[in-house]
């Protein structure tokens, strides 16, 4: 039987610490769902649009075959991933405040379907200090995000962001 | 001497972790305030309006009868509890998180009016993962929050929320 | 009715910070046993006997007559709480690592005895890096204690360390 | 090819938080090795035996078949699990202090063998209290442990503790 | 050659924790520059304007002569530091949560430029509880803030919030 | 006027990140004083004698010249940096457990010698896995540690524990 697991986010914009986890799930189970959550209400609070991450999730991972599959959602995660024959969540751990959150809400996932598996993996000590968050400021601010994301994404945010290329 | 505490939140909406609270809370003393915080600033970041918050929140506690009074209130939480006789805080805590915040408050509070002392009980193991913000964005995406909050609050939520009950 | 309730620990020995607890605890309830946890066992990892640590309380609180009563105990402690009337175990809290342990005995003891409560309160800012442990390898090592402890505690202290008084 | 993953620990007793980990691991992988960590120096501070506890794991995994293998080791845990076939190694979260602990570990386990993944599942919020070694510590106090590990695990408890089952 | 160092934030409004930041970091370096975050698209979000910031930590630290300057910046923080000649950025630490965030930040800056150094002071445990934020909703709820701010930064505070000094 | 800091632990052994601070300290201060504690109740605990961890330690700085001087100290930590003219200690973090500790002993220095500040760094990302007690149990378990600490500890190292370098 095919495991097949889901490794759900913003992605705004897919980080190195991303792929890292990508990378290292794919190594646990057959095939990986890659969701992107879409969020019609804040919809402006994003700097891609869900359409864009997903297209560069689906480049960045275009190596892996059809073992990565990458969409777009919106509603429950716990019910998307059950639509789609997922019975396991990848979350990645960083942080202390990390960890509070996802307790929370791995709980709840199994409280509204105790079918549904979450799994952590520890984000890698060279990975601990990237959030997409933190590397939109910085590109933003004119700082170096070279060795932060992966090279196409590194395009699509400086053309966001009207910057050239370092 | 009657022994009046005061149990302040947003409450939008009552869950089973406040219901536990509150009954907790009884059992230490003779009177409990339970304060709606009321910020007409922020009146559009709620779910329900301060007035339905009460409303619930009498109608779930109307077993209790004069133990338990409801009100909503705008201003400094230790003035209020001053004003109303209330010489104990009483607060819930789940998560690291919410520690920090609380220990934050409870020494602002008590270098405010040191004559108000905080109490904080620990939520129970099953209700560790509940919170307001978490039932509604649940709820939203249909997901069943049946079990964690009182049925005349899941009435409530559906209502608002324009989804027919479950 | 009379509200009791019982805080426990090791007082080995006791401290401002105690004392800060006690006076406190006595805003709330009607009486406080305060009881000094004794592990035949471990006896030898104690500055000060079970006995010594009783009667150094019993003075610190003379003043509140017989509204504080001085036990030492053996065994559980919602079992010994149960026996001696009292339905409520009051804890202090500093740091966050003290939090997670409490969280976990809190829990424990009401599943062991779901009629007691465990109710915390926080250690004052001035009193929050103060700690029995400490108190002793300060003063051992020839530090001024004099503003952490009772002036009785600071005399045992230094007579049991083998130090003249400062 | 078939998913070999470890879970390792002390089980001084096995408890039902390790039992709910071993199922929800079942769930993950084709096989789980369950390593009783040995360690010659330290053979007094455990209650019971490496080899009562292998004993006892066994008895309790007995219905999952060979898909359930327990066996104790000394050594490098990475060294261990890739003696055995296992490329995961899987871990139980509680509290935040285990969260570091545990991070610690991983960037160590991966440090010394990046081939080798530590995946983590969150404890459930019923199990959340439960340690070895605090039901040690109560069942030794004569406090009920009936809830809190298998039938076989308490009766062994007891005769360890020469009390006789309430 | 001389020491400079930089203190970066928002000071919105200054508070005694922050002086109490900057006579301690006195201490350790020749010179400390005072740097005022300045967001032109977040204006809408400060009480004070960053000229007005700017001017009441002026005022607090004239007394410092020319070993404080303060001035407001815009853009990323360690090419602020490197074009003003500070290779040390000090920042305070109160809670856990602070600590995680500042981790992240310090990584980060380590990464963008690893010939600055960020050196992190504790806050002092009287000051633990206070923050900008905190001080400035407790002071429009009408709560006494005199001990918690430098009373020029009371004054102004009253005067921007339209309340006569208590 | 030099400004002298103080690094103390107990180095047993020293690691990369121990290095790693020293370096970084060495860019913030005139000189510093790497002190190692030395406690003659204990001397059974340490796997390497305080003579042998002076010896490592001078070694592995002995390109800093007389920037750099190693003690070992017995005492108060305060009251030794004041003996040897030291007005700052600094200290490394990696973890919230650490931050907690660290912050209860900057209070107890600051109040027992308010004249001495505690400066923290915090770890390097890639070392913030690496301590003495970890580096010591995986190399004696056979473990490749020639990352985690200077060669000639490790040479020191694998002496002490009877192991032929790998």
């Amino acid at each position: 039987m095919k495991r097949v697991a889901m490794y759900a986010g913003s992605f705004d914009p897919p980080t190195n610490g991303h792929v890292d986890m990508v990378q290292r799930a794919l190594e646990l189970f057959d095939e990986l769902l890659v969701a992107v959550v879409f969020n019609p209400d804040k919809a402006g609070s994003f700097l891609f649009s869900a359409d864009e991450r997903v297209g560069l999730l689906q480049q960045v991972f275009a190596g892996a075959g059809d073992r990565v599959r990458v969409e777009s959602f919106h509603g429950l995660l716990v019910s998307y991933a059950e639509s789609r024959g997922a019975r396991v969540i990848v979350r990645g751990l960083r942080a202390v405040s990390d960890y509070e959150y996802e307790l929370q809400m791995a709980q709840m996932n199994r409280f509204l379907d105790n079918g549904i598996e979450t799994v952590f993996l520890m984000a890698s000590a060279r990975h601990s200090f990237i959030s997409s968050r933190l590397v939109k400021e910085v590109a933003a601010l004119g700082g170096e995000v070279r060795a932060l994301v992966p090279p196409l994404v590194l395009e699509a945010l400086y053309r966001k962001l009207g910057r050239s290329q370092g």
